[in-house]
């Protein structure tokens, strides 16, 4: 199987010293760059199931990981899949998932390959940011506007697309960044949490068509950005940039959502 | 229970931008060093039972990783976990898991939470080594000694030491280098692939004290390294660095061991 992999991988041998097939991937980083590194799950009946087609999983798994080096405004630059695998998963839906998985573009340099009784996907992916560029969670202020990109509470996406364009578009703009990987609600909390701020949402939110303001408040896997910034913004290359809101002074992590509080209720796997 | 952590969490702030809490970890690669980036799972039921002691999983969830960074000669410098976990495992069992993985003194920068019904834990290792100083598995050459360090056949571990220091000392003496994590036989065999070369074994096997010599040769979980030099060495620090034969021109991979072909029998996933 990895042999399998390593002769569809083509990677460049300037960033990549050694990729799949020893103990570790080995990668060389620009000189003046910040490391971004995120990791994230996609486990079947969790986060996928087993009706869904191995290439629509495969993005996903990547898609997710982009998305993170999306919220941080950073470039990706490699990536490596942990898989464990139940015995129905056969070589064809495996290589079926890398196809999916290698539609993103992103170099895979390495990985792990286990048994479990379900499909368990791990995506690492690294990417990069010229030193203290990067769009971070804390850092929004008081007074600063609070954007979202794109639409809320899309249904379950086959295909989401992580803003990587968009999130390197925002550095320097953005005052601070994050994606909406669990609902508006919950996210906006985190993001007011984290800089110590609060915010008022007081403005119409791009409701995607169909959903119902709940779904686009507390709904997730949006894949879009959630940011704030003291620019007045409204389009990047075709996509809607929406105004909803103001970060301000108050209890840290407090929304009030046209005039009522409103609790964080996206998606959390602990509730 | 991840602002728990990040209490429990210091970091140093010059290589660690941005620890856990965003989207993505940040850190600051060194200027003239490679990147060595190993992603590894440890399964429930798979590699650990629920019976272990939840700070023995932590410890080896990240000693799985740094025996790979000992593998390439580098220093571990930074680590991720994902972890799922089912609802047997309470805040008090995932607060020991850190204590054990805390002990091995890598600074954690982020990782990822989720649900499943057993723990499922994905380490990630990011490692540096000077440039083009990494040992690798594919570059063993004809008339290379053969060593191991330590001893093979070794039961299950509660605490395996991943050999770190062994790994650094062998930069620029070992001309290839693996950790034996599958067990001997697997092990050379996917080595001598890598290098294109065969391998005679035809010096005892350093067999753990109640140990087979079946257990030695296909046992797995040794955390010991498997190199391969033109110098003459015998210990490190201690350990017993033992010489079992010699790198040989022929079918690639395939291992003679004292004059019988050996089948590579170590523990493989998918057998």
């Amino acid at each position: 199987m990895i042999r399998a992999l390593k002769r569809r991988v083509s990677v460049d041998g300037r960033s990549v010293v050694k990729g799949i097939g020893d103990d570790c991937a080995i990668v060389r980083p620009r000189t003046g760059f910040d490391l971004l590194v995120t990791t994230d799950f996609l486990i079947e009946d969790v986060h996928f199931l087993r009706k869904h087609s191995p290439e629509d999983v495969g993005w996903k798994t990547l898609a997710r990981g982009l998305s993170d080096i999306a919220a941080m405004g950073g470039d990706p630059r490699w990536c490596l899949v942990s898989l464990a695998l139940p015995r129905w998963a056969k070589s064809n839906w495996v290589s079926r998932f890398y196809d999916g998985l290698f539609e993103h573009g992103v170099p895979l340099v390495g990985g792990d390959l286990s048994r479990a009784d379900r499909v368990l996907a791990d995506i690492v992916v690294l990417g990069e940011i010229p030193c203290g560029k990067a769009l971070r969670r804390d850092s929004a202020g008081e007074g600063d506007a609070i954007f979202v990109s794109g639409e809320l509470g899309k249904p379950w996406h086959q295909r989401p697309k992580p803003r990587l364009d968009l999130g390197r578009w925002l550095r320097g703009r953005a005052t601070a960044c994050m994606d909406l990987s669990d609902g508006l609600s919950i996210d906006l909390h985190r993001m007011c949490i984290e800089s110590g701020v609060a915010a008022i949402v007081d403005r119409p939110l791009p409701v995607s068509h169909g959903a119902t303001i709940e779904q686009a408040l507390h709904g997730g896997e949006d894949y879009e950005l959630l940011f704030t910034t003291r620019a007045r913004l409204s389009r990047f290359a075709g996509l809607p940039l929406t105004r909803i809101g103001t970060v301000v002074k108050g209890k840290p992590g407090s929304i009030t959502f046209f005039g009522q509080p409103l609790e964080p209720k996206g998606y959390d796997h602990f509730r």
